[in-house]
Formats: structure tokens, sequence, C-alpha cells
């Protein structure tokens, strides 16, 4: 299962002023990435901000995106619901669309063990034959999968993998040294700002939403850590951290969430690569004056002339 | 808007062993609750582990409901999801399938700030022509309705009421004092077990999940606040104190949530009322020494002989 | 051991402008407070600042209040401090200088277990011949007693009452529930804005730091209590919450410590009880336009004219 | 001021049975230290279990470390308690007792404000003419230094240094970045586990706790770092990070801080560094069959025979 690592962003999802999925932007994000050199796409993520997304867009966003990757590069999926049986509807769906494997959180909204946790993914992993990976979010779920709760699926192949976006390095570092042994179970950070620390310890692949932004900065920085440049990979990750500065230009006015997506937003639609900035309700836009200080960080890190 | 007000509970979803809804024990859930003198129901709520279900099983929970209520009491909807426009499609779902009223919380998965949470509120009112009542219940959505985002609601009429499980009294006294001249708002405690005192703050209503186990006890206590008789009302709650203690005695095998709505279900059914404890996964149902336990506790509050 | 019950205050700390204990100011507070009928005091508490003061302010304000209370109420103390010995020190000192009862809470800075929170009162119990009081304020200890700690404690004799600041009223009542055989026991609630609601639940007494302000609507609150008047109850109380608004005045500005007790002293100051209303470093004390701001609702509630 | 940077343990303080402070092994904990290469010392920090000691206590740790370092390394010293003045008086006893730096956290048990904590380092840094470093410790005292917090101490000259023990990776990074310029200002990490990461970033020391145990493996660890050896770094710390494991072993029985510390105490004694393993109150000390556990990860990682 070597196919899964390096830099796979997740998609941000460009959506039209009626709040229907952009395809023509839709697209060029796709071929942005990949034309850049990312190793694959993870589209229906948190960036892609998934929960705002019903039954039938999600499906028409899993077949547009197999269709436009055409096995260019694995896609993985985020089939991101609160409960068990919703899961495994969404991930049937995601299989059946074209899906190289599907993403999948703990339980949210019910309080849920550590111990419900093993069965909601072992659950999954009977009902549907397609690679699961963990993600661990807690800042949206609020519980966080523990070092034991990833290794124990991972060990008994219930998952195949780790997207671990929780921001305790410590623990993500645990869990690759117990899992050393496991060839074929491959853990990435979510993190933009320590990816290159996250590769020092060993993380087979990142998982950076900024990477919509500047995938090439990413690949530049996989691409170093992997000839074993850590100064180089520092450095570059020096100027990412820079740019990412642009997700706090509006919070404060908006949600951190609305800021930090709205950002990705603003600065691809400063770049050309999607038409409009538009946020799924109740979410706000960033205005103009958020979107001007937006593109002096883009010109100061030199995306942008 | 005077029908809505008393004790309306949240009502439980009994289920069969393959996880679909039993709907011959839900009838006799709603005909227990309303023949004990209930005010209302609330159905696909928290404690309906609603989060569970998809879409075509709330609508039939609502077009089940709604047939046998048969217009005796309001039947209040909860149309629970983590986004504005996931949202309006199960509220327009439930009104056409009969709901007096819908239930909405604060959206989840997303971090979302007031100013966003009352846009929410908002577009839905705007999209749906449906009563709604907020829901305040952190432990679930991980924010709290602030006082100024529930009065500011009420006042410019996005909302005719609030079911308020945040467990901060002090807040639901002041949001009650606050909209003491808008006799068409109605505020409602969803605590099971400081109602007596909540009344005695001037809540219009109570939500107390364990009605489902005594409504008869939540009526008396209704009744006797309604009078005024204070030391009977007391006296009601701290027997249903006792009754409530068997949310604990599953605690520490399975999670809280499951421990409690577990312990509903288990109490149901040693009283007739339920066919099965089924539990929705990933959640396990109480064993038979926990049920053991908990019919000692029906004994001793005088619900069992 | 009933003479611990009733209205008693945690007594504001009034400071000169160099900081030092401003004593004059002191002692027209306490006798403001047992003019209006106060049925004891509670010095050194969250709310006099205790934790800014060292070890011979702490001495010289025990002295001070004994000398001056000379037996009319009890006098309470608080002795707090980070962990088990330092408060044993402390608890040596109160009882020297005239206290009638120590205040500890659970350790903190150290992260602690509900196992060793037990133990920490059973060592000072051990130390020190005074009764003993628990204070459960998890927002500035960050950690909860729990029922079974307090119920614990309570009937092994080593503490003789709770003061409880958790806001958890549910929580409260369950230990009043358990402790009722236990006649020698009282269970105060540290809340401004609950207390008929508590009284009515069975609490023995009530420590409101706004009582600093006007202890006459607490006494009256009180009695109407004592009398079985729950409707006058409420309206005292209503009045009161109106009045515990001023906290808020300069939130937001200053942390909300600062607002709070800053914002008891200004009161205090513009009632003429205290000749200043200077704060220990590093909080600010409150400006000018919330001080008038504060002056309306003292004027609103009937206390300035 | 280049003399703080490095390894910097922060140094365990050894009890006798009677709870009073173990100066033989004391001293054989210093000269282990710097023995082993360690670039300074810091006493009376969390791990030294500060907040369990008394002025006098700290007064003599102090004069005993400096007698006994003599100026071969710097001596930093915390200055751990609740509020402004009482840090105040802890600084300038400490001054006086011979220490290069103090360490100053964050007020605690109070409720307090990025405003206020600037306020609180600034009043300290007038009244005492010693350097500053800040302490970010936000699971201690429940507030995290914010990155512009501690930046603008640092312009200001407020401080010289920070020790984060914050886990928050991205932020600390961020700080470094940002203070890049300032070459006086030196900033270290208080994690064991991602020490080879951190000096990646460019920290300019480290406080790992378990250096106390193995400080020659944090030499080695940043001796490797400073020239450019990566792959080394991370596999001394991969062999530290399985030694921190000690930590847990006691977890669940004891508190956290308990487990660790107990933990760092019980090898300690295991190695013959220091002579007992006693515990202050209310903690307890680890047992039998937890140090047999953890003698077991000694010899795991080369440590014991």
């Amino acid at each position: 299962m070597t196919k899964f690592k390096g830099v796979v962003p997740p998609v941000v999802t460009p959506l039209n002023p009626d709040l229907t999925v952009d395809y023509p932007s839709y697209t060029r994000v796709l071929e942005h990435l990949i034309d850049a050199g990312c190793h694959g796409v993870f589209v229906l993520g948190s960036t892609s901000e998934v929960i705002f997304h019903d039954e039938k867009t999600r499906r028409d966003v899993i077949e547009h995106s197999a269709k436009v990757v055409n096995g260019r590069v694995p896609l993985i999926v985020g089939v991101i619901d609160p409960t068990t049986d919703r899961v495994i509807a969404h991930a049937k769906v995601a299989k059946a669309a074209g899906a190289d494997a599907v993403v999948v959180t703990a339980p949210f909204y019910t309080v849920t063990s550590q111990s419900e946790i093993l069965d909601h993914f072992r659950y999954i992993r009977d009902a549907v034959d397609i690679p699961l990976i963990a993600y661990d979010i807690p800042v949206c779920v609020h519980v966080k999968l523990q070092r034991q709760t990833v290794v124990t699926l991972a060990r008994e192949g219930a998952i195949i993998g780790l997207k671990d976006s929780s921001g305790d390095d410590g623990n993500f570092r645990y869990a690759l040294l117990d899992l050393a042994e496991h060839k074929n179970v491959f853990l990435m950070t979510g993190s933009e700002i320590v990816v290159d620390t996250a590769l020092l310890m060993g993380a087979h692949g990142v998982v950076p939403g900024i990477a919509n932004v500047d995938p090439h900065g990413y690949v530049r920085l996989w691409d170093a850590a992997q000839r074993g440049d850590w100064v180089a990979a520092r450095k570059e990750q020096e100027r990412l951290c820079r740019l990412f500065e642009i997700v706090w230009v509006a919070q404060g006015r908006v949600s951190g969430g609305a800021a930090g997506i709205g950002a990705f937003k603003a600065a691809m639609r400063s770049l050309g690569i999607i038409d409009s900035a538009v946020m799924p309700r109740p979410r706000a836009a960033l205005n103009d004056a958020e979107t001007a200080r937006i593109d002096e960080i883009l010109r100061a890190t030199g995306l942008l002339n």
C-alpha cells in the first residue's frame, strides 16, 4: 500500500453565488494540484467544507473528481457525518463513485468513548470494502483519537492510515514509533506549519489545507525532506508559515473556520485558480480590506506579482 | 402561542434488533406520555438519538408521530444536523410531515461564532415557515447560545422559544428576565433534576428525558408548581432525582450517552413500555447486571413492584 | 454545629493606593454586613482577593477581623494556597488569629485527582484542630470536587461544610440529598443569582460576593425563604440579579475577575462604604465611564438616590 | 546574553521521609547533570515541585544550588506563585540567593487576560533587576501565553527568554520566526519528546524533565543537532521517547503529576542518584510493581544493567 503518501491536499470546494459547486473552478483546482506534483488529493474533508454538503452534492463531487483525476493520483474521500451507519452510507457511495480510500472521524454530536470509537471504525470496515483512514480532528469532533486507539485499529487492519490534525505532535510521534514495523500503514500530518518536523519524525504524508494556494511549496518541502536536506526543508516551511498567516486576517470579524477557509478561497481567487470566494451559510466571505491584506501576503511570499 | 408549555418529554426511539425503528413500541411510548398528561411531545431530539437516524427514518418517525398524536398535544420535532442548509432541508420535511414547531441547535463540527449562530437561525426562519425553538446544548455542539444571542433572536421573532440543556441556570434565569415582556416566547429547561427550581424562576416548560420512564412524576411536579406548592414540587423532584440515578449505572463501562439513554430504554423495557433496549451503533446496550441495578432503583422510587 | 448558616458574605478587601489594606474601610465593610443582619462573614476568600495577599497581610486581616467582629457572628477564613502543607501553615495561623472555621480548596497549579483531593483534606484536618469547609471553585482551581468526594469527606468528619461556587446546581442538589441525614453538615451556595432556588433545594447558607454591596437584599431573601414565601424570595432575587449586572460593565476591557470585584469595589465606594476602589496588581480598577454605568444600576435597583 | 542555551534540566527536588529536602541527594543530582555536560540548571520549576515548597525552603534550595553550581553553569530559578507582588517577593529572594535569571508564569487561581499578563511581567521586571524568562505552561496556570504576548514582552525587553511547555509547537515556531532578529532573546522548549524537531525549528534550548534521569542522552541529542546530524538527533530522541514512557506507568492509580515526577524519582533512585522517591503531600509515591516496571524500561533503554 505504497500509493498513499506525500503531499495530499484537502481540496477546497469552490461555490457559485447560488451556493452550488462551481465545477469549472473545481476542475482547475484539481489540475493545479496535480500539475504541481501533489501525490494525491483528499476531497470532501474539513477544508472542503464537507459538513455543509448534502448527500447528492457529495456524490456529484466524488464523481466529478474521479473523472478529472482519472487515476493520475489516488483519490481520497472524506465520509464525514456524526454516526456509524450514516458514515457507512456515505462510504458505500464513495466507493461506487470512484474513491480509492475514505477518511473517517470519530462520531460527533454524541459524546463518545474510545471503546465506542474502536467499534465505530470496525463496523464501518466490516460494512464497506474500501481502505479506511482515521481522521483525528478534536477541534471539530471534540474527542481525541488516543494513541492506543489508533495503534489498535492499525494493527488489526481496520484502518490503513491516519490523518492527524490534532496538533499533538508528541502523540503523533508515538504512533509513528508504535507502528514502525507496520509497513503498510501510513500516518499523515494535517498541519501546515510543522510539516518539516513531522517529516523528520517519519511522517509518510502531509495534508496541508493551504497547499490549495501553494502546492509547489509543499512539494518542494517534501522533496527536500526526501533527500535529507533539512535546512532547505525548514527554509521552505518558514516561507509557508508566513503565507499561512492569511488565515488570521479576518479572525475576530468572522469565526476561525470562516477566516481560514475564506482566506484560502480569497487567495485562490486572487491567483486566478477559482472564480469566486463564496462561502456556505452561515459563513460570511472575506471583505475587500481583508482580501487586500491577503494579496499583500501573497506578494510577500512570492506567489503574486 | 400558548400551546407550547408544560411537560414536553423528548421521546425515546425504540429500536428493533436490526436497528430499524420499532413502531409498535414507539406508539406505546407516545400513548404512555399523552395518557400521563404530558403537554406536548418532542421527537427526534438528543434523547431520541436523532443524530443516528438518516433522512428517511426521520421522515417516517415524524409521520408516524403525527398520526399517533393526532393533534392531542403539540408535536415538536428536532431538525438536528451540522449546518444551515442541511437543517433547512430537514425543517421542510418536518413541516410537511406534520410538525407544529422545530427544534434547531447551533451548527456543529464546524466551529461557529455567535454572529454566525444568529445568521444560522435567521436563514432557517426565512427559508421555512414553521415556528423555531432554539436548542442550547453545548455538551453536543460545543458552543453555548449566549444570553444575548437568545434574546436577540426571540425579540426579532426568529425563534419562539428555547430548550436550555446547558446546565447554566443563572444564564437561563437572565433570559427569563430579559424576555419577561415577550408573552409569546417560552423558555424550557432540559434538566431532569432542577425542574422545580427552574419553574420557580418562571420557566414555561420542561423537557426531561427521564419523563419517558416516569411522566406522571413530572406532571405532578408541574401541577404542584402551577398551584404554588413548592414544598410538594420539591418533594416530587427529589424522588425523581433518585430515579435519575439510573443514568450512572453503566457509566465507565460505556460512554455517558450510552449509559443515560441506555438506562432509559432498560427501564422502559422493565416497565413494559417498549420491547427491547437496543441501542444504535456504536453504542452498546446495558448488560444484565446493570439492568438489575436499574430495576432496584425503579422499585425504590415506586415505579416497579 | 448550627452556627454556620444563613447569609455569609465573602468580604471585599479594600486597598489603599499603595496596595496595603485600608483597615478603616475594612472595618466599615464588616460593620455594614453585621448591621444588615448577615449571619457570618467569610474573609480571605476569592472575592477578598486572598490570592494576592502574602502571609503577613493575611494574618493581619484575620486579627483585625476577629477584633472587629468580636464574636457577634462566626468568622470564617479562607486558607487558600496551592498545596497541602502550605494550606496547613495558613490554617494554623488562622486558628491562632481567631478563625471559627477555615475554607479550603482543592490543590491548584498541580493537576490533582479526586483521590489526592481526599487526602489533601484529610492531611489538613489531621494537622490543625479547626473546622474545615470545602470550597468547590473549578473556575479557579480547574478541578471539580465531585459529589462522592464531598460526601465522603463530610461523612467521615473531615469537613463540616461546603461552599459550592461551581455553578453545577444539580450536583449541589445531590450533595444535599446524600447528606440530608448529617445534621451537623451544612452546604452553602456561592451563587449570587440562584440563591432562592438553592434555598428551595435546602441549602443551609449563601455566600454571595455582591452582598458586600447589598447585604440587606440577601438577608431579606433569606428571611423570605425561611418563612416559605417563595414568591417574595424570587422577587428579591430578581432585583439582585439586576444589581449583579454590574459585574459585566467592564468585561472585555479588563479580565472577568477584575471586572467583577472591581465592580463591587466601585459600587461600595459610590455607596460610601469604602474609600477607594484600588485593585491589586496586575488588575486594573474600573474607569470613570464604567463607574458611572454602575451608579446607574445602583440607582435602578434602589441602592443609590 | 549567550549563556542561556542548550540543555537546561528542571532539577528534581529529592525529599527525606519527613518531607524536608534531602540535600546530599540534591547535590548528587546537580553534579550528575553538570558532569553530563548540561548547559544550565533550572531549579524550583514544575518538575521541582516548587509549588509545594514554602518560602524558607525555596530560599534554602537556591542558596544550596548556588553553592554547588558555583558558577560552572547558569543557575535559573523558578519564582512561581499566583500573583504579581508575591512573585516579586520570590524574585528578590532569588536574586539575593544567587540566581542568574528567574522563570515567571502567568498569574493563576485568578483568571487573567493577556493584557494583565503583559502588565504582570512588566511590574516584575520593574521591581527586580534580574533577567526574566516567561514560562508558558497552560496545563498548570490554565491560560496560554499568546504569541503576541511573548513577542511584545521580548521586543520591549521585559523578558529575555521563554520556556514553552504548552505543547503548541506551531505557536512556538511563530515565536521563533517573529523574534529571529532579536539575537539576545532565547526560546526553549519544555518538551521531552519533540526536542529534535524543536531544534530543527531553531529552538535555543531544551528543558526536559526526564533529563534528570538521562542527561547524557539530551546532551548527545543537542550535540547532534548542533552539527546538523538530524538522523542521529532523531535516533537519540526516539530512544528518549521510549524512556519517557515511564511517566505513564502509574497513571490512573495516581494523578498525572504524581505519576510523572514520581517516575523520575523512582528511576533516579534505581540509578543511585537519589536516596528516596518520597513525594510531597498529597501526592503518593510509586509502588513496588510500578518501580519494577520502570526498571524494565531503564534496562530496555540502556540506562540500567
